[in-house]
């Protein structure tokens, strides 16, 4: 008898690695540094706050349920901002909004695989990715990253086989903190339309790209939309976690098929946080630049927290968007080191193994940071931590 | 090769049948009666509007992630209200909160099943109840309801096979209308206990039963949770549809099970929905028992209506909660008249066909009225265009 879905699939590592801190109490002088989860941990914008609060008083269909889809106007909305972001005509039809990114990634899956396919993920992967083709009964082929932390297109090609359905991958990367180079992802592309699969590209972090201009040039590609899925989220550009709000573009045909899924779980996302959503394409370029802006320098400061614990064998494989992955020195696993940072150092980040196959020894010379939340005064503590830290 | 898990999954009625609708013009002496989806279509009372606008400005926590299982707050509140309807002792940690009562369901399937594995429901069915079944690889084994719409305890003892891992309940039922009594709701548990199967109560309408005190003792029962998983939604009772809000009470072994999926479908249930299902149970109790007499009135409209066309063939087979399940008198399927109905009449109604198997030809003789929307007026109006209507 096989074990229900959810069994056969771990815990998720933001759930778990808050249990290892409940009920702790850090010294005053040591204060938890929590550079787990990457999520704001500050609320959107006044404006924003007050377009909700209006919507929920004066517009009824604040409250009704709309389309599974999502709102008509959000859906054009995003449509026209990314056109503009990736210099390519993107209409509304191809894009639906789901109950965060997520949901979107789920959704894609349900519309490309059934139990026993395959999907090809990058190594280390995000843990939800993981976690959902778990649910699915669909396999993830881990294609592990050079030491560059980007995956190569010719071993991903070995890795195909006549169950592989789609390639997903992540851009700017979670947890490497990669910007893939705009020649990796058409090689990736065409190697995927090539066999008649699908691509996905989650750019949830898009906004906080090092890069100027369009990070790919994908979306300008004719036909498009019969092999790239693009998932997006409106978490962290306009801090609406908590409202949960993600997106898909890809062919509208493709769309209704998810459109089962997504109504079948949710019915529809809720309206607020879509309100909201627009509010921000229409109101906040400006502040997410200089959210982008405060982002790219806590990278930099990162980058020369490294600089300096160079010596004692701390090394940084990967650095962007909102993450460091870092390479430790010592003989523990990461594992063991990571509940030792939180008793001795006060700091909560996530070992490399919860990000990597259990039977891949690599990740516990591993470990996550995501250092989006801390400001440089907290970024040199944390290095000053580290620094002091001995296992 | 197989095909991905939404191929093989109908499209939402709801969908399917706004499709029918869309860019019709109804004549403005006969304008469109929509009777084919159980949603307010009214948002909720100004009180509650308001608490979540000043919650969008004043609460930051509104905007950020929340725990996987909803906030502790709404969990205890949600308890105590359960507690005090069912009179039976129901914990916080007994009760999670979820994006909707849809993925309420989903979430219970996916720590309940794996591939191949069986859930009895009772037919007709809620259609997004097999629409999950069928996207999970997990076989909806149809109960045929009996004359009474109630579905009987041995036939179910008859379908269960090894592979059987829960039987799924509705009550009040959608589509049939049908208030499940005490004791049939025990038998089942105990068949369901008997042969370690988990009982699924979907219990969506509880605020519109018209019975009073608790609609079934099996909360009261000493290891209920090890049996029970019973959904519910905040979306009817406070017209919160476009918020996303459901719940499940099981035990909190079961939730930590569920939690995987949610958190890695949606992370947190939205939170501005939470706060206004909180300020609910806090606030609108009496508010809900109008609503109630309201609907109970509407109801007997629908019967006392139908009285008034029995002798052209139609039949009330079952009325309770937002729903009449009815029996047409035309040689015609209901799928056909259904389309006859919106052109020629501007009656949009689902044919029972939805809610049944393919192969069952029974749902063609039927149709579901969701009548909640509709006042005395509406309903008195509905009775006149279905007495003049031949297909």
């Amino acid at each position: 008898m096989s074990s229900p879905r959810t069994t056969d699939t771990f815990t998720s590592p933001i759930v778990e690695s808050r249990r290892w801190i409940d009920g702790v109490s850090f010294p005053a002088d040591r204060p938890l540094l929590n550079v787990s989860q990457a999520a704001p941990i500050d609320p959107p914008p006044t404006g924003l706050r007050q377009a909700m609060a209006q919507a929920a008083i004066e517009d009824d269909s604040a409250h009704l349920y709309g389309p599974v889809l999502g709102r008509p106007e959000l859906r054009t909305g995003l449509a026209v901002q990314i056109s503009e972001h990736y210099q390519a005509p993107v209409t509304a039809q191809q894009v639906a909004i789901t109950s965060g990114c997520n949901q979107a990634f789920a959704a894609t899956i349900a519309a490309l695989c059934t139990d026993g396919d395959e999907v090809i993920i990058p190594a280390p992967w995000y843990f939800n990715h993981k976690m959902w083709l778990d649910m699915s009964g669909v396999s993830a082929v881990p294609l592990n990253v050079g030491a560059d932390m980007l995956p190569d297109v010719d071993r991903a090609a070995d890795l195909i086989s006549p169950r592989t359905r789609a390639i997903a991958l992540v851009s700017p990367n979670n947890p490497c903190g990669a910007e893939y180079p705009a020649d990796l992802l058409r090689a990736f592309y065409d190697l995927a339309k090539s066999h008649g699969l699908a691509l996905i590209l989650d750019e949830t972090y898009r906004d906080f790209d090092s890069r100027s201009g369009p990070p790919h040039q994908l979306l300008q590609l004719p036909d498009w939309d019969q092999t790239l899925i693009h998932l997006y989220s409106f978490s962290k550009a306009y801090r609406l976690t908590g409202h949960r709000v993600g997106a898909i573009a890809t062919s509208a045909a493709r769309l209704t098929e998810m459109e089962k899924f997504l109504d079948t779980v949710t019915i529809c996302p809720n309206q607020l946080g879509q309100i909201g959503a627009l509010w921000g394409i229409e109101n906040l370029s400006d502040w997410v630049a200089g959210e982008r802006d405060e982002i790219l320098d806590r990278r930099a400061a990162i980058q020369e927290g490294f600089a300096t614990i160079g010596e004692q064998g701390w090394k940084l494989l990967g650095c962007g968007a909102y993450f460091a992955y870092v390479e430790h020195p010592f003989q523990q696993d990461a594992t063991e080191i990571a509940r030792k940072l939180v008793d001795e150092a006060s700091i909560l980040m996530l070992p490399g193994s919860m990000f990597m196959p259990d039977d891949d020894p690599a990740g516990e010379r591993q470990f996550r940071i995501a250092f989006a939340n801390v400001d440089r005064a907290g970024i040199s503590e944390l290095f000053r931590r580290l620094a002091a830290f001995q296992p």
